[in-house]
Parts: C-alpha cells; sequence; structure tokens
C-alpha cells in the first residue's frame, strides 16, 4: 500500500470567494494610514486615501492642502514631515532601511508657499545622506543628525550649528540610538528630546567602543560586495555606556551632563525614556544592566541635578520601561502606571498618581485605578477636570477601550469608547490634542480600522478622518475566516485560544492545523486587531484552522502570566503550546495527523523548541529569521530572561535550540532567514543547520541573500508564497489507496 | 481530477540488493588508493589496505615496513612522505584544506629507526602552522613554506635557512601558488621545482598586490565569526603578477631570475609549467593573458638567459599548458604534443620530436604519431632503446592505453596494456621507474581500479599491488547498473552518449531520466573510468536512467569539437545536450514527462542554461555550486573562453544565466552552495536567487554553512540525500485517480 498525496479541490465553484496570496498585494487591500496628528487644539494634519497632505480645522471642518500629493512623485519622497509654523515641508528620499525603525535619507526643504526647494545638507557637504532630520517644536527649527553628529538649525535661512563633535561612525552615537538601543532599549533610532519652548535639547551619547562588532556579509550587487560591520552586545559581552546631555540652544550653546542615580555611577546601566516636564526640567528612567532596578528621576537641566522620585525593584525584571509619565503643568503631580497585586492572581499594571510635597520633596502615592485588568497608556491629564484619560483592558483582555477616571474622590471611571462602533471596534488607540478639547480615536479592530475625530465633551459626536472602505469592501467579496476563543485553563491560568475557521466550517468534518507563535515575549497574540495576512490565505485556500494561543510569557494579562519564563525561557512556553494543541486535538474537527507550526524571531525559537521536545505532535514546521541560541542575540534580551551567561551556562544550554538537537529528527522543517539579518543574525540559522546536517537531520531552506530580519516588499511575495506553498504541501490530506499497477504511466 | 503521486515500490523482495546511499559510506566501499611510487628503479614506496607504509623491491619481492599504521594513529598524522634517504617521515597532522589543492597542517619528523619524533618549526617559532613541508631530493634536504616565504634545510639536524623574505599573506606569494594559479593555471598549489641534483631550486614569485579581494564570510563557530579574503581576480579585472626565481642552494645563497621572452615583456601573461630538463636549465612555458600565444623557452639558470624553443599561436586559447616537456638528458631532442591537423575533423594533440641543432640552436620537429585520437600524456622516453612511452585514446576514446613507439625509422607503434585484463580494465594510467626498467600500471576502469608493477621487457608479467578485492565483493553483492554508450551525429561530430539503466531494465517500461553534466569545459564524461556514486543510488534505487553526453565543448576527441565553445560559452553546449536529450526522447522507455537534469560548478552553469532555454523537456534540475554569471568567475577561466569582459559585453550577458531569468519559470529548481565556496562564490547563487525572487519564480535550496566547493566529508551524506531525495521526488511516476470524496480523511 503507498502513501498517495492529493491535491486540494480546486476547480469547485466557490473558488472565487476565496482569499488569495494576490489580493493581498492588490492595492485595494492595502490598509491606509493617514498619520493624523494633531499640532494645535483644534487642527489635524493627516495624509488622505489619495496622498494629499491636509490641515482640518476640528471646529469649523475648513480643510487646507498643504502638499499635493504629486509633489511626493516630483521628489521621489517617501516621507514628509511639516514645520511647526505650517510654511515648509521636509521631505525625504532615497530612504533606506539600517535597522528596525532607523533609516538613513537625503532631505529637501519644500517651502509650500512658493514651492521653492533646498537641500538639506551639513556645511560643506553636498548631496549628504543623512540618519536623521525633523522639524523642532518651534517655528522652523531643524536639527539633523550626520555622521552621528548633532545639527541644528534655528530657522532654514539660517546657517548650522554641530551641536557635538564627538560623533564616530558605529563607535560614538550623538542623538541618535546604536543597535541595542534601537531594538531593545528604547524601540526608536530617536534618542534625543526637545524642551518645550525649544530652547534646550536632550541627547543621548552612546559609546560602543567597546562593544564588539558582527559582520553583515554582502552577497549581490557588485563584482566584489563588500561585508559591514556594527556593533552588537551579544549576551554577557560589553554593552556601550551611555551619557545624558542637554544643551542649550539661545544664546551661546552649552552642554551639561545628566548625572544617574548615586547608586548607578559604579554600575552598568541602561537609559530607557526620557521626557521634558518642563522647560528646564526632564524626567529620566535608569535601569541597571540585570533589568532588575528602577530609577525615576527628575532632572533640572540648568543645574544638571537629578532627584531620585520613584525606586522598582524586582525578582524577575521589570518591565514597561519606556513609559512616560505624565506630569501636571506645575510638576507636583505625576501619573505612571505601576505594577499592583490583585489578590492571587498576582500583579497588574495601574494608574498611580505621585504626588510631590513641596516643602520636603517627600512623595506620596494614590492608586487610581485596579482590578483583574491592565492599563496600557496613560493619554492625558485634563488640569482643569482633574481627569486622566487611559486605554485599558477592562472590557476585555483582548481589547483596548479608552476611559476617564477622576483623580479625586471616588476615582469615578468611565468608558469612553465602549459604545463606538460596538461590532466593528473593541480594539482602540487615542490620541487627544494639547488641551485635550479633542481626540483623535483610532479603532484597530477587530473590523477594517478607521479614524475618527471626536470633542472630548461629547465624544459621540464626531468625524470620520479615515475609514478605509475600499479595504473594507475588498475583503466583503472575499470569504472571510470565522474566529472564535476558547479560555483553557493551565496551571491556574486562563488563557485565551483562537482559532480561525475556513468560512464552510462543518465539524463533521477534519482539518489541518497551523499553530502560530507569538514573535516576542510579552506580546499578545489573541487580539482583536484587525488582521489579514498570508495565514488568511492558508484557512481560506487551504481549509486549514489557524489557532494563536497566548500562554505564560504573553503580555497584558497580569505580569505573572508573563514573569513566568523568567530564567525559564523556551520551556514554560513550550509546555503551555502543546497543552494548547493536546486540548484541540481532543476536538474532533482536528486532524491529529496535520498540524503544523510556524514561528519568526522567537517565536521560530518557540516553535524549534516545541518541534524539539519528546512530544511528536506535528507533521511539520515552519521558522523565519529563529533565534537559535540566546547566547548568539541581544545582551539587553538574553540577559533580562536568562542573566549573564558567564553565571548561567546551564540556563543558557538549556534554553539553546542547537543542544540536543536529534529532538527534531522527525519533522519536516523549513527554515528562512535573510542573509543581512541584523537582528537576528543569518548566524543563528547557520548554527541549526550545521547541526543539523550533523545530526543528519533533513529540513527545507530558504535564504534571502542581503535580506533583513523583515524582508523588503519585492520580496515579500516570495516569502509568502514559499510559506503559504510548504504548509499547503505538508498538510494535505492524504489518502491510501492500492495502486493499479506499480509502474504504469499515466 | 487531481494529481497523485506514488512513492516508488520500496517493499519489493529485491531491495537487499539494492545500492543504497549508506553502501557508498560503509567502509568496504572505499576505493583504496595506494598512492606507489619509485624512489629508485627497482623500489616501489606505497600504503597498503590496512595502512602501513612498505617499501617493495621488484626484483626481489623484498619488503620493508617502513611505517606502521598505527604511526599515524599517534600522531594524527593524516599525510606522510618518506625522506630521500629512507630514514625519516615527515608527518602532517591538523590538515585543514584550503582551496582545491592547498592546506595547512603542522608536521613531525619521525625517525624510522629511533622512533625519535620532533617538530618543523620555522626558527624562533613555535606550534607553527605551515603552508608547505617536503623533502628534497637529495638525503634529508627539507623545504616549508610559512607566512608565503621558503625555509631550507640541508638536512634535519641542520638550522633553516630563509630563501625568501619579501612574502606577505595574501599579497606576495613565494613558491606557493595564490588562488588563480592554483586553481586556473597550475592545477597545484605547489610552485616551486628541484634541480635533479637538489642544488637548486627555481620557484615562483606571485604579486597579488593589486588584485581586488573576495570577502568570504563565516556563519558558525564563534560569537563572532570573522570573514576572510583572499585575492580572486574576476574577469577582466586586475591579475597578478608573476616572477620565476633560482635559487642555488650550496655556497652562498644566491638568486636569479629568469626572464620572460621579450614579446612578453610590457604584456600580461601566465607561466604554466616550470621543469628541470638537467641541473642547470629549466623549460619554461609563457602563456599571455589572452591565452593564445604561448612560449616554450629553455633556461640557463646560472645566467638567467632563456632561449625560445617553440612559439604557439591560437584563434581560440591554447590548452594543455601543463603539460611538461620530456628531455632527453643531453638536452638535444625532446618530445611534448602538439595539435595536428587530421583533415576534416580538425586538430587532434600528437607527439612531437623536438630535435635542437647543437651549433645554431636550429629546431627541427618530426611527428611521431597520428589519427583521429588524442594522446593524452607522454609518460618517458628510453634513451637507450629509444621508445617513447605515453598514453593515448587510439583504441577508443573514452579509454586511456599505454602505448609505446619507436622515435626511429617507422616509429613502430605497440600497446602494451591493451590486452592486460581486458574485461576490467581499458581505462589506464601508468609511472616509469626512473630507468624506465619497471613501470606502475593504473587500471583506474570500467572495472574496480587496480594497481600493478610491471618489468617493462616483459610486460605481460606483473604483480598485483592493489585489487581492491574488498570493493569488488562488496559491488557484486548488489544490483549493478547496466551501462550502454551510443553515438549520437551532430553538425559532422560523431558525440558519445552514455546510459546507465537499472539492472531490471525492461525496454516495455518507461523510465525516468538523469542528465548529468560535466563540470568543466574540456572535460570528458563518458569514459571507461570506474564509477560508483550518488548517480548509481538513483538508477538502482529509483529506477532512473542516467545519461552523460559529450557534446561540444567536452575534450579528449580533438580540439576542434572543445573549441566549439570559444565566445560562445553557454550556447553551443546546451544545444548539443538538448538535442541528445531529443534523441532519448524518441525511444519508447523514456518517459517524457519525467525529465531531470544536474551540474556542478561550469556543469551546474550548463544545467542552469538549459533549464533558462526555450526548450521546456525538464521536469527538474538540481544545481551545486553554479556559476551563474561569468564576469563573478576567475579571470584566467572567463578571459580563455569569452574573451576581456569591457570588450565583450554582450558576450558576457548573453552566457549570463542572470539575463532574461523569465526562462527559469516553470522549472522545479534545487540550488546547493556552501557559503564559503572559495572557488564559485556563494554570490553565484544569491544573485540567481535575488533574480528568481524579483522574477517570481519558486525554487528549492539547499545552504551549507561554510563549506566550500567540495563540501567536507562530514556533510556529503547530507548533501548526496538532498540531491537524491529532490530526484526521487520529483521523479515518481504520477498517476492520475479520480479521488473517491474530496475532504475524506484517510
Amino acid at each position: 500500500m503507498s502513501v498517495i498525496l492529493l491535491t486540494p479541490d480546486e476547480l469547485t465553484n466557490s473558488s472565487e470567494t476565496r482569499l488569495s496570496l494576490e489580493d493581498l498585494f492588490r492595492k485595494d487591500f492595502v490598509l491606509h494610514n493617514p498619520e493624523a496628528r494633531w499640532i494645535n487644539d483644534t487642527d489635524v494634519v493627516y495624509k488622505s486615501e489619495n496622498g494629499h497632505v491636509i490641515k482640518l480645522n476640528i471646529e469649523t471642518n475648513a480643510t487646507t492642502l498643504l502638499l499635493e500629493n504629486t509633489t511626493f512623485v516630483t521628489f521621489k519622497a517617501s516621507r514628509y514631515s511639516v514645520s511647526p509654523d505650517l510654511k515648509y515641508v521636509l521631505l525625504a528620499y532615497d530612504v533606506k532601511q539600517i535597522f528596525h525603525y532607523s533609516y538613513t535619507a537625503s532631505y529637501v526643504i519644500y517651502n509650500i508657499h512658493t514651492r521653492e526647494v533646498w537641500e538639506l545638507n551639513p556645511p560643506e557637504v553636498e548631496d549628504s545622506v543623512l540618519q536623521y532630520a525633523a522639524w523642532g517644536v518651534q517655528g522652523q527649527q531643524l536639527i539633523y543628525i550626520f555622521e552621528n553628529n548633532i545639527y541644528y538649525q534655528p530657522d532654514i535661512k539660517s546657517s548650522s550649528l554641530r551641536l557635538t563633535s564627538s560623533g564616530k561612525e558605529g563607535i560614538i552615537f550623538n542623538g541618535i540610538a546604536d543597535w541595542l538601543y534601537e531594538e531593545e532599549l528604547l524601540h526608536s533610532h530617536i534618542a534625543h528630546w526637545w524642551s518645550p519652548d525649544g530652547e534646550r535639547l536632550a541627547f543621548l551619547m552612546i559609546n560602543d567602543s567597546l562593544v564588539p562588532n558582527m559582520v553583515i556579509p554582502r552577497f549581490t550587487g557588485a563584482l566584489y560586495p563588500k561585508a559591514k560591520q556594527y556593533p552588537y552586545p551579544k549576551a554577557g559581552q560589553v554593552n556601550p555606556t551611555i551619557k545624558l546631555y542637554v544643551v542649550n540652544l539661545y544664546g551661546p550653546t552649552h552642554t551639561l551632563e545628566l548625572m544617574p542615580p548615586d547608586s548607578f555611577k559604579s554600575r552598568e546601566y541602561y537609559i530607557t525614556m526620557v521626557k521634558w516636564v518642563s522647560n528646564t526640567k526632564t524626567v529620566v528612567r535608569w535601569l541597571n544592566r540585570p533589568q532588575n532596578i528602577s530609577i525615576l528621576t527628575v532632572c533640572e537641566t540648568t543645574t544638571g541635578a537629578c532627584s531620585r522620585k520613584y525606586e522598582m525593584t524586582s525578582d524577575t525584571w521589570i518591565s514597561k520601561q519606556n513609559e512616560e509619565p505624565v506630569f501636571s503643568r506645575d510638576g507636583t503631580k505625576f501619573f505612571m502606571t505601576v505594577p499592583v497585586k490583585q489578590g492571587g492572581r498576582g500583579e497588574f499594571h495601574h494608574i498611580a498618581m505621585f504626588l510631590v510635597q513641596s516643602k520636603n520633596e517627600q512623595i506620596t502615592v494614590r492608586h487610581l485605578t485596579s482590578g483583574n485588568w491592565e492599563v496600557i497608556k496613560i493619554l492625558s491629564y485634563d488640569e482643569t477636570t482633574q481627569k486622566i484619560y487611559f486605554l485599558s483592558t477592562e472590557f476585555s483582555p483582548r481589547g483596548r477601550q479608552l476611559y476617564s477616571a477622576s483623580t479625586e474622590g471616588l476615582l469615578n471611571r468611565q468608558c469612553i469608547s465602549c459604545n463606538f462602533m460596538k461590532e466593528q471596534c473593541t480594539y482602540f488607540d487615542a490620541s487627544f490634542s494639547p488641551m485635550n478639547q479633542h481626540f483623535l480615536l483610532f479603532c484597530e479592530g477587530p473590523g477594517v480600522p478607521v479614524v475618527s475625530l471626536h470633542i472630548t465633551d461629547h465624544p459621540a459626536e464626531y468625524f470620520i478622518l479615515e475609514s478605509n472602505s475600499m479595504l473594507e469592501e475588498a475583503i466583503q467579496k472575499k470569504k472571510t475566516v470565522k474566529s472564535e476563543i476558547k479560555i483553557l485553563h493551565i496551571d491556574d491560568y486562563e488563557l485565551p485560544l483562537q482559532l480561525s475557521f475556513p468560512k464552510d466550517f462543518m465539524d463533521r468534518n477534519q482539518y489541518a492545523l497551523l499553530l502560530i507563535m507569538d514573535e516576542e515575549p510579552g506580546g499578545q497574540l489573541v487580539t482583536d486587531k484587525f488582521h489579514i495576512d498570508w495565514d488568511s490565505v492558508l484557512v481560506d485556500t487551504d481549509n486549514v484552522i489557524v489557532a494563536r494561543f497566548d500562554g505564560r510569557g504573553s503580555g497584558f494579562q497580569g505580569l505573572k502570566i508573563l514573569q513566568e519564563i523568567h530564567r525559564r525561557l523556551g520551556s514554560v512556553e513550550v509546555k503551555d503550546q502543546i497543552a494548547a494543541v493536546k486540548y484541540l486535538l481532543k476536538q474532533r474537527y482536528i486532524d491529529s495527523k496535520r498540524l503544523s507550526i510556524f514561528g519568526k524571531g522567537y517565536g521560530g525559537y518557540i516553535a524549534s523548541m516545541i518541534l524539539k521536545s519528546d512530544e511528536k505532535l506535528f507533521k511539520c514546521g515552519s521558522v523565519l529569521a529563529p533565534i537559535t541560541d540566546m547566547k548568539l542575540y541581544a545582551s539587553a534580551f538574553s540577559e533580562r530572561y536568562l542573566g549573564m551567561p558567564s553565571k548561567e551556562e546551564s540556563t543558557y544550554q538549556a534554553s539553546s535550540v542547537l543542544h540536543n538537537i536529534h529532538g527534531l529528527k522527525e519533522e519536516n522543517i523549513l527554515i528562512i532567514h535573510g542573509t543581512a539579518d541584523t537582528k537576528v543574525h543569518f548566524q543563528h540559522s547557520a548554527e541549526l543547520i550545521k547541526h543539523l546536517i550533523k545530526a543528519g537531520v533533513n529540513y527545507t531552506m530558504q535564504v534571502y541573500p542581503d535580506e533583513g530580519y523583515n524582508v523588503s516588499e519585492k520580496s515579500k511575495y516570495h516569502l509568502y508564497s514559499t510559506i503559504l506553498r510548504f504548509f499547503s504541501d505538508c498538510l494535505k490530506e492524504e489518502i491510501s489507496v492500492i495502486p493499479q499497477e506499480p509502474e504504469e504511466d499515466e
């Protein structure tokens, strides 16, 4: 009896309505983000669906065309920003991605009125490629970063002033992050901050001179392609050192260092947050290298003196280190989320109000919220109404709703967004105007994203800025995926499992399953966010059920679930995912012989660990840019979860995919990696392959030459079709038949 | 109607006798090469099947054990050489391959008598890693190369003398080849030659200071793996310059440069051959960069003066440039092969005798052989009998037989090997003892290789040194492949097509086909050489017919067939291979829907060009380390066939796989490449992949991290099983059936 593979029935009439990979790349499937933002309390600037940049006055409904869409074409510009005085636009062209957020570009300044343009170049440099360029906060203030030094222009006509001179490529970074700060600490490449009046600039100086360099090879595009290198501290290696400076821009420039708290002076530390709270004061968060002590200071930038406002310690690690506290105008009050214990369910992030006693600088704390849910983000504090606006998961852990709460009395809490487009919208973000009179509401799911403008006092009166109606229509024409959430009970936790079913799902049939891993610890896969991607095609076209499960290590469901992975990375996540699969195997509609798994980055790591485990549940798995050994990954990440490798050799070894690789023997694995990945080096897959070859394990692979962690737009279709083909082939129904004549031809 | 794939019938009882991939890696499947060589006219040194190094006297049959096999184990040595006085052995350990022939190693000198050992190190260096070390030609003379400089020791006790000081890693090479000379010109890493009396050493100084460096990345084995670079001139790039020196070793060392012919002094040229013809004279071959003018000179090493003996020019390029002319002892006669026109069939290589008139240095030439066949190698000239010994294809173009010919009178020619083990042996090599009294005969196929010792006067009396009986026995137990040769007529040429059939082949059945490409132009695939490799497994286990075809561009069938590729590389080969496939398609037993192709290096290039062509004959193809653009490949190779790229842009473009890549759209391709390939850079596959992704073409790939052009022993099994699985899957019989119920489970 031979095994016969059967391709899915492709000829049924229903195929017209199935979602195809081609659909995802169609113009009408593009999600449009208008990038709307407040420029004052009544005016919003945004990019319309047809590409015009428009200023909208929310009170008069008057719109002003600031920039025609053709301007972008003329200058081959792909990014823009409007000057604070609304007279000029900075247009970036030749944009080249560096790391996750950072990019180099060349810039022109465009006069909205006269349509005059001129290049933005450092003094005595032509055709410069800049690491950063942006308007300041007043008038036509401009800063840009070139060769790791910051340049300032008071207005577009004046000449540039170089604010730093220590910058050195790959060694000293001023005002811009190195790889580690960008990817793992600030989650931004911007490492400078304007004072509200535009008179001062705070900036980081990151010194990578002792950090080992990683070499990224190049293979294409030249006869002799040149390799590139950049500082990348792997676990336990020398980290960059950091200093925080403030330079005053008016009058003779003068630079002052803001000093770390005394207890950090002789230790290694990170700076994870800097924010101006007045024209002369900044609030700064300092975090020690093991990431279990965090100190919040307020610094007087005229003297450089910093005073400690709040210190946190943890037995595991401290999360949410980029959160910016919201200060009252006089600085006597600030709001921040802190972990608050909620009985047996552990700590949840809740808003605390910190009151600074003016006489003795003593601080008293009042907790404004509590419950088995999380405050996601504090948006604004309205001094007149004494209300605080924030996003939370109170309504549902998978949603994000906008709430207000009184900071006085009974702390009355009110959901503002809960009744807004109820069916379509349960996952929101919001942005308040400077005086809190209005807010932008970003509905991000489960329906097609919508951006609306609201009056704070009458939130139900709104104006839709972007409805993504084209996308909505395009999706309507397709079979849609049905989604269901089940709550699994594992070790006292209630954990959500989301299943996406083909539209014509019938529970008397049996279906193949794809389990998708999250890309980072502390993330959340099961949410109400709008989602349409290659996996939707798999559900629709290949009749596969896609499952996502937020087990231990996932975020936004209290700190206890998240912190379970401390020193046990790659172990508890694996257990929970397997438990979820075992639950699914009890469902009649899951074909136990056709289970598969996918993960990217850290998700590729977890997927590999699951495939390696003794439970041989999966027929195949695909890993994209997988981390295979935490020792090869970034210091700030690996050490957060596993400590320093020198002391924790066994922890690191136990967590390595490369250890006991034989576990991967029976699976069918597709490994995908870009050779120029600067986040998870190709090294990870190379080591994995080397170990697999040594162990005689078969696998399939796909290499993207000179592509990074996120493959370029031009390779995305290829990547997706590779993944889809792999799963489609692997998850095909198998039917055994007895061949009639073994060697007969068709 | 769906397509159903059927796996081959694996459960029939005959499976025991099928050749499996595992078999190839079994100990008894290893072909043993005793590395036998003459140390004088009666003694041969060789390594026995169990690893002892033995001296055998052919006259007395007495054997002396020089080195026990355990000695290799004790010193972890993998290579050895015995000193000319037979008292010492040089043992190499920690051998690390660099390029095709070159390797680094550490060495110990082992006293055969006392078993004393000492390390071989340059003065004031410990635990050195040497680029080369070997005995000289007299007594205990030793030379070694360290940091690109040559060191000499008159005997093992004396201290080392550094003969050169200009050596500089990756820049100036003394006595050792750079990449280009090793791979494309000398076909050896050794670039120095001893005078017969051991008093002088000729050596090349290769200067790569202006040659661009290629970077070879490393991915594994360290937290921060370091890339390596080495000079590699791609087509049209700056080549190394070369000088030939002679140093006298007795008395005060004195180094003299041997000058190129006047006409080459202001041109770029290569040196392709150096040989001593007496204790003070060398013969040197100089070749201009376009490789169409070659000058043979004899140089007086006491003065440095070189006199021109023979000049060749060609409309295409000149081949066989490594051939060493055989000189009479007095230097008045020498023998060499030269192209000789044989009517309409073009030129064939035949032996010419050059007589140097002593008075005026005038040279007269006499042709000793002629016919539509090739002289492969002149082995020896016996002064007493005035006979010349050589290998030729006279008996069959696929074979190599040992012949003698008189250099006088009627030039009587006699086949010496033609009747020796007729069934088993038709492909020979031979090595004559210094005085031509005896010879070693190496039977290399079609049967299992055999090494035998013969008396020249009575060649039928012989002694078998190595019969590879274990291998013979192992093969006997397996189903063997049946081979058949068909001669195809293409454009007036008669070209051989070899087919390997499964043992139980029946011409009423239909079989899948694999067409295998040759690895280099000028090679020969269809020969009587013993062959057992992964493709034999495919024939035996998967019932696939393997075809090899020597079309235009192949060697040893006259120069006309070879030179047809000049300036048409990648075009005529493609035409001929397609013609061969079309011939096969007329055979009833070939299943036209299951054709496949394989090629490595240049063969991967031709395979890609065939897959790209308009003829869509193949279901799938695999390319290993494929050249994809001749501009990215070595100067000496690409320019030989295509000229300089600056002038010949269109020639290069037309020959590139990357050009019009859409032609590859419909095929199923497996691309395999080691990332540390120093011959065909990974760049070739990277560019191919990049172009395929851009064109939306699917392919499968296999990357061997940090492996070279030839994958290491430890990865070989993986490589072969990857290739076999690919072809086995692709070439499976397809049977169409109507599925009973589309979504029913097994």
